[in-house]
């Protein structure tokens, strides 16, 4: 990539955003622009960005045998009318589309009312499980207010991978292969240092679900990171949602000390039983021709938002620094002549052929 | 890829979408799945095909200087006001997404609204032209039929390339560099014996517009075919919309013999002059300081829309045939034993490793 043949420019200018670090630092470089609030268009840099973090987490995906797919944005109203969530006092932050011949559609924010018809349309035996499938696919939120960057958009690029099980030993062993996934990914992405395993609010299937939370002093959420559990080496905290000063003890190590610290959620896991089968009859015959219900986890991952987090995390007063798994170069040629025919200009170019 | 590891599974049955014969192909192939009319979901197969056709387009774009870019499919329905658009009347397909706060957004069908007001803020100066930006991104048009499958969806991937431009020389070199660059992609796809550079309608800018038109027997256009120019090797042909059968001569050889075909658009292509640059005051200074409009061209390929072509343009009998450039695999590896442990099982399987 020739800088000089970029259309975009650094700017020291960004005050249209500059309540959002990430927003401020990425306009600033020219990474992503704003359309408008909480929409942005990613401009060549930040696209770069974007791919190389997509990758890693398909990769990861891949590894554990997720299976690619790349589902609709638009959904018709009917199906998420029949989980209830269509509703905007259950769900308001779904877009109604109103639509030619008298139609609404919605605006997936999440694809569980997708998914589950189209695996239903396969799926039908023991036989056929316990499998996932995933999908890197722009979303939609109808959000009231939408001031943190890239971290919190009205539109933005998530990857949820949703897996299908027999019983509920095979959903939680998936459900940790899942979590060895992640690891990695936080690893390569180098934030591992700063991701805490965060217990969250469950359902009616699960006690807990599960986030990871990337330390941030502008985090939009609070968590309480167990003192025992890191004196042990491990990051677990939990989310304030769910925090009792006088009873919550550490999940994992039984500890009752915590810190307070701001954090934004970079992924999130979710054990959700039968929550989405059942409306949908997603069902299966077993050995032995007895019909049970399927039963689900989702998992997903905000791939813009983690762009955001990156940015927030790793820049220092000169501006944005990147991982290297995430730059949008790995080296700069700089050419010590301006001069095309000066020796500093061709053995520059030269290199960078 | 394994094939038994595949939770998707090809069917005999495709009656819901029987109506066109890419989604009736497609769907009995495990490739597409129906959400709705007009809106499908890419299963593992489809996708694979669908990313191999994108990536083709992606590295015909870059070998010619394209900058690749990410733009919302989101924005501002005063962007759209600002160049007569958002009324019905003029742009009935353009769906109008009420949102928190009173607002309404325009769920993009192209995006002139929004690559000219972004350029805007980056480009000012003669040495900033000509240069191009595309980008690979989901679009949405609000269809009242949708019959089409994968040719006419209400969702549907396009590739959208942008050219600016300081005068009309400019963009006429660049709208042939262009033209070059489908001519390829067109090759690596094998549809060039079966492709008609095809005149259209222009506008206040140019007299004609050039779409690509590929010979499907289903397909939704007319095109009248310049014999004349077939005897001279080229293919040339003229959209029904602008052909007068008293007056039309081939635009290219002056013939005046033609031949009725059914046909789809692939790609087009179109001069914009100044269309969009003057509601935007998208402008430049010459090397004189003075200030001019910048003349604009866009460039699109439906993606998804190529993938139903090519389905439709090469099945036979026995159904899907793909193009080795897009297939979703080279060669596929079937056991000719059962059990495992006999030997054309290992050997398949090695193989396969």
């Amino acid at each position: 990539m020739l800088l000089s043949h970029l259309f975009t420019r650094t700017s020291k200018d960004a005050a249209a955003d500059a309540k959002s670090i990430n927003a401020e630092l990425l306009t600033r470089g020219g990474f992503i622009n704003k359309t408008m609030a909480g929409v942005y268009s990613f401009l060549p840099l930040g696209l770069t960005v974007l791919r190389k973090i997509e990758q890693i987490v398909r990769e990861e995906m891949d590894a554990i045998g997720g299976q690619e797919v790349l589902m609709s944005a638009l959904a018709p109203r009917e199906y998420w009318e029949k989980t209830g969530r269509w509703d905007k006092k259950v769900f308001e932050p779904l877009f109604h589309v109103p639509a030619a011949g008298e139609q609404e559609y919605a605006l997936n924010p999440t694809h569980e009312e997708i998914v589950v018809p189209l695996v239903a349309q396969f799926v039908h035996s023991y036989r056929d499980l316990p499998f996932g499938c995933y999908q890197i696919q722009t979303k939609f939120r109808n959000e009231l207010r939408a001031k943190s960057g890239i971290l919190r958009g009205r539109e933005f690029l998530m990857k949820d991978l949703y897996s299908f099980h027999p019983d509920a030993a095979c959903l939680d062993r998936y459900y940790e292969k899942v979590q060895g996934a992640y690891d990695k990914i936080f690893q390569r992405l180098e934030l591992t240092d700063r991701t805490y395993l965060t217990y969250a609010s469950g359902g009616s299937f699960s006690p807990y679900s599960h986030e990871y939370q990337v330390l941030l002093p502008q985090g939009e959420d609070a968590i309480f990171v167990s003192i025992e559990a890191e004196k042990q080496g491990k990051r677990i905290a939990v989310n304030r949602e769910i925090f009792d000063a006088q009873k919550t003890v550490c999940p994992v190590t039984g500890g009752k000390e915590f810190r307070e610290e701001r954090a934004s959620e970079a992924a999130n896991i979710f054990k959700l039983g039968t929550k989405f089968s059942e409306p949908f009859k997603l069902t299966f015959n077993d050995e032995k021709g007895a019909v049970h219900p399927i039963l689900m986890g989702c998992y997903g991952i905000g791939i813009s938002r983690l762009m955001g987090i990156i940015a927030e995390a790793f820049a220092d007063k000169a501006g944005l620094v990147w991982p290297a798994s995430v730059a949008p170069a790995q080296v700069l040629i700089v050419p010590l002549a301006k001069d095309e025919q000066e020796e500093p200009f061709t053995v520059a170019q030269d290199l960078y052929r």
